[in-house]
């Protein structure tokens, strides 16, 4: 039984690594660190958990912290993030980082767009925990960083056409919707109920959203040059789910065919990508509470543009999930371990 | 008094404006028509106009309307409407058509996204029924062809954009999400709360949606030649409300500071459109129950893309609303009359 | 025109009041206070009232207050108000206090369940804004204790049957459930979208909410002994609505013809109050964004007990539409002025 | 591997029993029954199954039925299983019955509330499927009634105060909510997204809901006499949960101290009860997705009254996850199986 721990247990990503970590059968979580919580059950902080589980939150340090696990899931702000990973590491631990602090593989590119970096050396070494793009880097990696859950659900509609060159890259515009889960735990009059319910609207309208450079890193680094997209991001009255909708023209030689063979022989083997067949399109509420990415397209003759549709629930594949996948392949464990349940829907 | 009547009030669009014209103060609402619910008081079907209407669902004939009303709201389907229509004008009625009858000025187009036009030459008398581009048309209209709420939260968007040249109209991405009123009210497992509620997904994707046609033509008048766009239509959990998001290349002379001053040039006179300041987007829930498009709009100068965000209630300024008011300027009664109550929020 | 300003419009229900002020024709809404948003127009802080008040939020002493408006809607929180009404009052202002702190006649009661008064001598002369009950007092009240949202939807439904005699007030139950609006508008986890959607919750379980004193102090008055009830308010996930079923056995001569016979003689001239048919019960949807209250009951012969369902609009008739019916009392205004809207449903 | 099929696919029971099945170690999904859908993939139907059954809906004879699996979940309305039940015990299979027709041990009571019984005789044999109350008779079943889902909130957390003599029979009053699954997936404008979403409303008002009788018979039976109750029954604009508070006066002897004893002493070794401490209440969101029944009570001094509330997911421990139990115990399997997946919040 590998002895795995959470850091920041106290949000939304906090209570699904939980949710999914005590079903695990092949781990035992030994510690859940939350400073506002600290002295409290995680059952009493989130109830659907009485019964599955009898930790207490603690405030640990990263001496007593090290010394209940040996696989942390780091689910703490960015900037705490880069302070603390590199001395689990350094104490031999294994990481898997939910924050953007290890993303971006420019620490330029980090600075610019979150602060300086106390810890850019440790940026090389991360593995970008997407398991379909990135499984062999992950699986020998000691610190994974856990992609954003925008980037999650745009990469991988997206890469397979870059990759093969069906698309033109100048043209990409990306338009998503995310589930309030999405905004955090932490109080805040925007994401009270009454704001958010029966209704919807964009937010970091004009391409300033923190995770657009993460997603052009990725695009960029499938095409092997710099990509530039438009990114809308809007928040949903749901609590989980991402649905992105992206468009491109396509190039001279793209078909519907051809473009449905490249995404089956894309993720024909992936467990947790689902490729719907023609006519059919992703909804959240059929990937809720599972680890899947689901992904369909259309063709519009008229524009010459693809539209692909992604979705994913934001805090399992965009967030607990693909960190307890990536924890999977990090440890030799099956990479479904855990993840096998279905959605639920309704 | 106004002498009016709602032909097909069983409907989302039917209750909306009954509970509009019942507080109208130049109207009386003397029929209100309905197979289904036939000998039924309508405040037995739509319990919310208890105490504000006595009237009583009728199966009327085209003479039995003609005794009750001078002026009618046809909120039936598409096809029904271009054989009733008709026989009310020859009875020198007014008419606020809801369909898509009357809508798309080329019969060919029309019989291309519906089906065989009965009434073709009624398409030419119509006016289009968007009061903020065909003000005069309508105020000597007999029949109004009321938009369809998707091309209006576009078209108010779009349009001043277009006419003043400020962008590529080849590069025209419009995506958007409406609520579920804009389904109908037809029994359909589809539209059931469980099957909508907590999730969102798109529908008619690939150029497909009949509301295509429609936007399309009014952008092409803009802007004096035929312009082709990428729409994409999305399902939102909410009861009222569209947001649209629309993306477009930059021309070389565009600023924001001309844009900005021709959105506020384009509406200050507008008693329904919001040109929202700087920094600011449209939401659903800030025009909920109310006849307002809101209009915001960024500048992504990384791509030199304008992202154009236009909200409406998809059953007010997208249907009953702003079939009132076309009634007001089609008989000369002040343009906000029935309509000047303030969004509600929450 | 009455010049009427909102003391505390930040919240909800301030929100909704200047959303009936606005359109108002007798009064011109000359202030809103609140110190979170001081100098931030009203219409930012709530993008709904754009275009419909170009009020600036102020953070004003009692003096600059009176200079501004002759009648204030206190919407602050009890304790709070206890200490600003009465300079209001001393300054021969009229006052329509949304607070608690003069609704309980008994200083004691009031002090047991919130904290000591600081102006018990003001409870006295404040009329219980509920007009159904208490017209004539509100008509030449220069204080009106606008009633709370719970007491306004039990005592419209439950006094009738007291007052009649035909039901045993010791087996009085009401099961309580409210919209998220109730919980009001500050940062909160509990309230935040995530913890509130697609769940129901029950809360203050076991006879301690603060409404109970009301509650039976009104239905004490009515019965004219002391009435204790049981009573548990839920957490509904929607913003507007309180449906509240009550239940009590009924007396010997009770029958559902007099029961009906008594709902309709006392409230056929009412104008919020609506006793629906046999077979039909309210829903909250059905009084949305209005001012009514309606009624519906069932008897079960079975047990003998008659089960009482109503429901409001608890930011309207259970808040700020009151408190403008209530003004309208006051001040001579005929009683449905800004009230007239039907329900927006759906 | 046990074969298990599922009469009546096609609807919200019928997705949430392929769900769990897909997932359990013992048995294998080999025919899912569905007459709207013969010939259609259940991942068609259901796009969350996706990737987890292959099973193509069938119209299938009882023979056929019997050929492919032992055990049946017979997930059709009531009246359609009393017909096909016999039949599938005839040829040696064993059934779970998640209709109506095999609850009450009292045929007149049935053909009261319901309609004739054609197959009376097998009442007496079939075991009322609550394993918290009649484990010993379900293992050896080969019939099982499963509960309603009402009836299972209701009875779990009355049944032992009631045997335990601490409350007074003819004093209980239940006040239940319920999401929209328990509305069923056929399409009817009642349920439609737009009519339920943000409203809340009684339904069967007045004694006259089906499950009344039942929940009665369990109570009776605990009591060892008659007992009659009122029962409201509500509609949430949730999909997934039942929230039920049940109100009774206490005995004289009843103390808080001896009913937490009592219900911890009662359902401690149960793996799906929990029972909340003292100040914790149940939420329908901290069940969402479990076999779970979460108990919580408070006493009100000052009526004597005890307030119960459970919450259950209604399509979880109020239909498919209990059916599942039922099948566990009657096979020999782990009670649990399964079904340890912790609730998914938010």
């Amino acid at each position: 039984m590998l002895r795995v721990a959470i850091i920041g247990a106290s949000g939304y990503t906090g209570v699904e690594l939980a949710r999914i970590l005590c079903n695990h059968p092949q781990v035992q979580l030994t510690a859940a660190t939350s400073r506002q919580y600290a002295g409290k059950p995680l059952a009493e902080v989130f109830p659907n958990l009485r019964g599955k589980t009898d930790l207490i939150c603690e405030n640990l340090s990263v001496d007593e912290l090290c010394e209940q696990a040996d696989l942390f899931f780091a689910a703490v702000p960015h900037k705490t993030a880069m302070d603390l990973v590199p001395q689990l590491l350094q104490e031999g631990k294994k990481v898997v980082d939910l924050s953007a602090d290890f993303r971006l593989r420019d620490v330029a590119v980090y600075e610019e767009w979150y602060q300086e970096h106390s810890s850019p050396e440790y940026i090389k070494e991360a593995a970008y925990g997407l398991p379909e793009r990135y499984r062999s880097q992950i699986k020998n990696a000691r610190l994974v960083a856990n992609p954003g859950c925008y980037p999650t659900s745009v990469v991988l509609g997206l890469a397979p056409l870059l990759e093969a060159g069906f698309i033109d890259p100048d043209t990409i515009v990306v338009d998503s919707k995310s589930g309030t889960t999405g905004a955090g735990r932490a109080a805040a009059v925007g994401t009270l109920f009454c704001e958010v319910h029966d209704g919807f609207k964009p937010y970091k309208v004009g391409g300033v959203h923190r995770h657009l450079p993460e997603i052009e890193q990725e695009l960029s680094t499938v095409k092997g040059k710099q990509i530039t997209i438009s990114f809308t991001p809007h928040l949903l009255p749901i609590s989980r789910g991402i649905l992105s909708t992206s468009y491109a023209r396509l190039s001279p030689d793209a078909t519907a065919e051809k473009i449905r063979t490249l995404y089956i022989d894309s993720y024909q083997n992936e467990p947790f990508v689902r490729v719907l067949p023609e006519g059919s399109f992703p909804a959240t509420q059929h990937v809720r509470g599972s680890n899947f990415c689901d992904i369909g397209f259309a063709i519009d003759k008229r524009t010459n543009r693809i539209i692909v549709i992604t979705a994913i629930d934001n805090i399992v594949k965009g967030a607990a999930g693909q960190a307890v996948q990536n924890m999977n392949l990090m440890c030799g464990f099956a990479e479904e371990t855990g993840l096998e349940g279905a959605p639920f829907f309704p």
